[in-house]
This record gives structure tokens, C-alpha cells and sequence, in this order.
């Protein structure tokens, strides 16, 4: 019986972290209340509070759910990219499946830690903390590849890994932004183009 | 007596788009709210609606004003620059001079263009196209400095200034981004730095 109540609460837990994912992806924070995140997923409003202290505390666990749920899609899809071409080539294509993503959803909500990094970190430090910690495991596997990379010569091995790493996570969320106000993908494809095409490589 | 008339509601108007400006910067679009803007403008919430028909309409004229500033000293800064450097070397002294003003501030605002195209790009339409055009207008001056940089063989000149002036843009967002949950300029100045002294170069 504790078991059920136990999976039931966990359930409800996974429920309104993905009903908060969804508002936040579509509103952002401050646009989200918890009444709203209460009412879609079937809880009262006051029950919110068994699961999470304050808004600001679920913030910071949706900021651990998205980004779990998407290195993990990112590292299958670089491992399989891997499995058919060279770490360079397939850290491009993991970015390129990612945008072909993007191009086919009509709402074009971008990244949320780029998205939440411009809207809340000022205003809150546990989630400006949290969003820290998710970039930078992203760029920690960014930068592992180019390491290969430049290993394997195809990547420009003048300059440390991470500081390529830094620039290519940053170009893509600025790409991001633009991507959002310009409703289309060509700067995110233009961008790769340029940077794995190009500024990236060795001189030839 | 109209005249004087008109010359307060000039002013009022004014009042509200700086209030608008630095409570936009500070907590983003949607924590602000009509009745502080008023109050801190020192005039009835009622009466913000003689100035603009609805938040939104607010959020264009915001966007306006802080582009027209911004771009006049962006551009009073490449001007003193360039007149004592080329155009390249102008280009970045501008960007490290904004660069330093972040620095020294305690608030990491950011770019207001970037965090408002993260924030509510989805949610206004009209907002959306007022940061599109504003956008524009920056990365047609940086294209055009690239490009005399291009003539001037400071420059590579294997990719079109403008796909160079999106990417430099686009790095510029994605890093202000990231100095707002690192709480530092350090990745703003690794990246001009990494662009301006490397990527942006010809081959040696």
C-alpha cells in the first residue's frame, strides 16, 4: 500500500515536472503560474507545495529534467552518428538532427537553458546555478569531440578544445535566438555550415 | 499652452519607455508589470493607455528606444575608433568597450534584444519583428566594417561578410548569455578574442 501511494506521488512528481517543462518551453518562467502547471496536471494547487518548496525549486528540478532527458538523446544520437562516421562528423550531424527537429515544429521555442539563462538568472540563483551545471556538461561532451577531432586532424588544433567547444555552444544558442525571431532555421544551418566547414578545420 | 502640453506628454512618454527599459533589463518582460511602470513613472496605470494601447505596443517602443540608443553609441564608438585604427581593429575595440561596461556592472544584463527574443518571441508578434529589425540593423554595420576589413585583407575573405557578421552576432548573444549564468565577462572576451584573432583572420 506504502509502494502504490510511493509510485503514485513519484508519477505525479514526473506529471508536473512535464506539464512545467511543456509551459515553460511554450511561456517561459515568468509567465507560468503554478496554478496553471496545478490545473493541467489534475492536482489541487496547494498540493504543489508536497512536491516542490517554491516555484523557484521546481525551476531548478525542470532545468535537471530537460537537461537529462536531452543528453541523453543527444549522447545516443552522437553515438550513432559515431558508429557510421568519424567524432567530427558526427557531433555535426547530432547538431544538424537537432535543427531538423527545430525546422519541423511550428512553435520555435529554442533551447530552454539559453532561453532561461536570459530570462531568470538575475532573478534567481538557485536556477542561474542549475543552468550552469547543464551547459556545462553539454560543453564537457562538446569539448571531448573536438579533442578526437583535432586528434584525428580534421578539427584546427591551435587552439584548447574547450575554448572551440565554448564558441560552437555559444554560436548555436545565439543562432538559437535568432532562429526564434526570425521563425526559421537557415542561421542555425548557416552557422554549422560556417563553423564545421570552415573555422573549425585545419588549415588546409 | 499646447505647446506646453504637448512638450509633457512628450516628456511622460519618455519617463515610461526609460522606467519600461531599465524594468525590462533588470527582470525581462513578463515579471514587469503596467502598474509599476506607472508608478515608478509617477502617473496613474490609467493613463499609460494615453501613451500606448497595450503592453505589447509598450514592448516595440521599448525595443525602438533602447535600439536607437544603443546604436548611437555603438556607432559614436566605432567612429572614435575608427579614426584611429582600421576598421577591424575598430570593430573589436567596440565590442571589448561594451564588454568593459558589463564588466563593471554588478547586474549582468545582457543585451536586451537577445533576452527579449528568448523570453517572448513566441508570445508577440509584433515584438518579434521589432527585434528582427532592430537585429538587422546591428549586423548590417558590423557586415559593413567586415567587409572594408575584407578589403583591406584584414579579413578572411573565403565567406561572405555577412554570413561573417551573423556568426560574430550570434557568438556575441550566445556569450552574454552565458556571462549571465557564469556571473562573468570571461566568456564574452574568450570569444572576441578567439574570433577577432583567429577565426576572422585570413590564412597566415
Amino acid at each position: 500500500m506504502a509502494r502504490k501511494k510511493s509510485a503514485d506521488l513519484e508519477r505525479t512528481k514526473q506529471d508536473l515536472l512535464e506539464v512545467g517543462l511543456s509551459l515553460f518551453e511554450q511561456k517561459g518562467f515568468n509567465a507560468t503560474g503554478i496554478q496553471e502547471i496545478a490545473t493541467l496536471t489534475g492536482i489541487p494547487k496547494g498540493s504543489f507545495y508536497n512536491y516542490f518548496s517554491s516555484k523557484e525549486d521546481f525551476g531548478v528540478a525542470v532545468i535537471r529534467y530537460y537537461t537529462d532527458i536531452n543528453m541523453e538523446r543527444w549522447s545516443n544520437s552522437l553515438d550513432t552518428a559515431t558508429e557510421k562516421e568519424d567524432s567530427y562528423k558526427a557531433l555535426r550531424m547530432a547538431f544538424l538532427a537537432i535543427t531538423e527537429e527545430y525546422r519541423c515544429a511550428k512553435i520555435k521555442k529554442g533551447c530552454l537553458l539559453g532561453n532561461l539563462a536570459a530570462e531568470i538568472s538575475e532573478a534567481s540563483e538557485e536556477c542561474r546555478l542549475a543552468l550552469q551545471q547543464s551547459v556545462n556538461e553539454y560543453k564537457t561532451i562538446l569539448a571531448e569531440h573536438l579533442l578526437v577531432g583535432q586528434q584525428m586532424g580534421k578539427v584546427r588544433s591551435d587552439l584548447p578544445a574547450q575554448c572551440l567547444a565554448d564558441l560552437v555552444w555559444d554560436c548555436w544558442q545565439g543562432s538559437l535566438l535568432r532562429m526564434k525571431i526570425e521563425k526559421s532555421v537557415e542561421p542555425v544551418n548557416n552557422n554549422l555550415e560556417l563553423l564545421f566547414h570552415h573555422m573549425l578545420l585545419p588549415p588546409a
